[in-house]
């Protein structure tokens, strides 16, 4: 039985290995990607390959961190490696019945400044 | 029998209601804690305890939007609202054997204009 964790972690290889196709194969007709940050949303399985292969002109890498899978949904964290340095990504999915994907919300955190008001509680690694 | 799942809702209900006695049980005595983007560390459960405590001076809540557990792993996805307005906030958790909360990983994405090269590939919600 394939669970949703063998799911991301067949999608997260496919984008690696620029296989559009394998990547396609995973996802629901009607996938929906949501960025929370932007608010940019791409609806459709052709629009979403074709924003996945066009959208990020350079050369990118995938090393997956982590992935967590509970029943029809899970998450990953992955760290993505582009030419000015590597930014973590970090991706809740949704799957249809059928074990394809019908939900992408993703998520880009970048470093920012330790406040103030909380740097006597931590310390820096 | 309690799942990472479980663990991690007890662990939001706890902090949501300020019950640090609650939210300390959850924790194993060397749990570390990591917010890779200022790179800030704590170690330690009272320590940690005394981060969520004092570290957040202000009015906050979290409503829980996603939890995935597999094992002794968990992610999260909840909104921490304040009184500047929600953000999200995204956790990986790692559990010891006897259910405790070993290590936290956490991510605060921030709003970021979408880039031009991209922008002809999405729609915007």
């Amino acid at each position: 039985m394939t669970t949703a964790h063998d799911v991301v972690a067949a999608y997260w290889a496919a984008a690696e290995a620029r296989d559009w196709d394998a990547f396609g194969a995973l996802l629901a007709d009607d996938v929906v990607y949501r960025g929370p940050q932007t608010r940019e949303q791409v609806r459709g399985r052709d629009a979403y390959v074709r924003f996945n292969a066009e959208g990020f002109a350079f050369d990118w890498h995938i090393r997956v961190q982590r992935i967590v899978g509970e029943q029809l949904r899970a998450a990953s964290w992955i760290e993505f490696a582009r030419p000015e340095g590597t930014q973590p990504g970090l991706c809740f999915f949704d799957l249809a019945d059928d074990g394809r994907i019908a939900q992408i919300t993703d998520f880009w955190p970048e470093q920012y400044e330790l406040p103030a008001s909380r740097a006597h509680l931590v310390e820096r690694y």
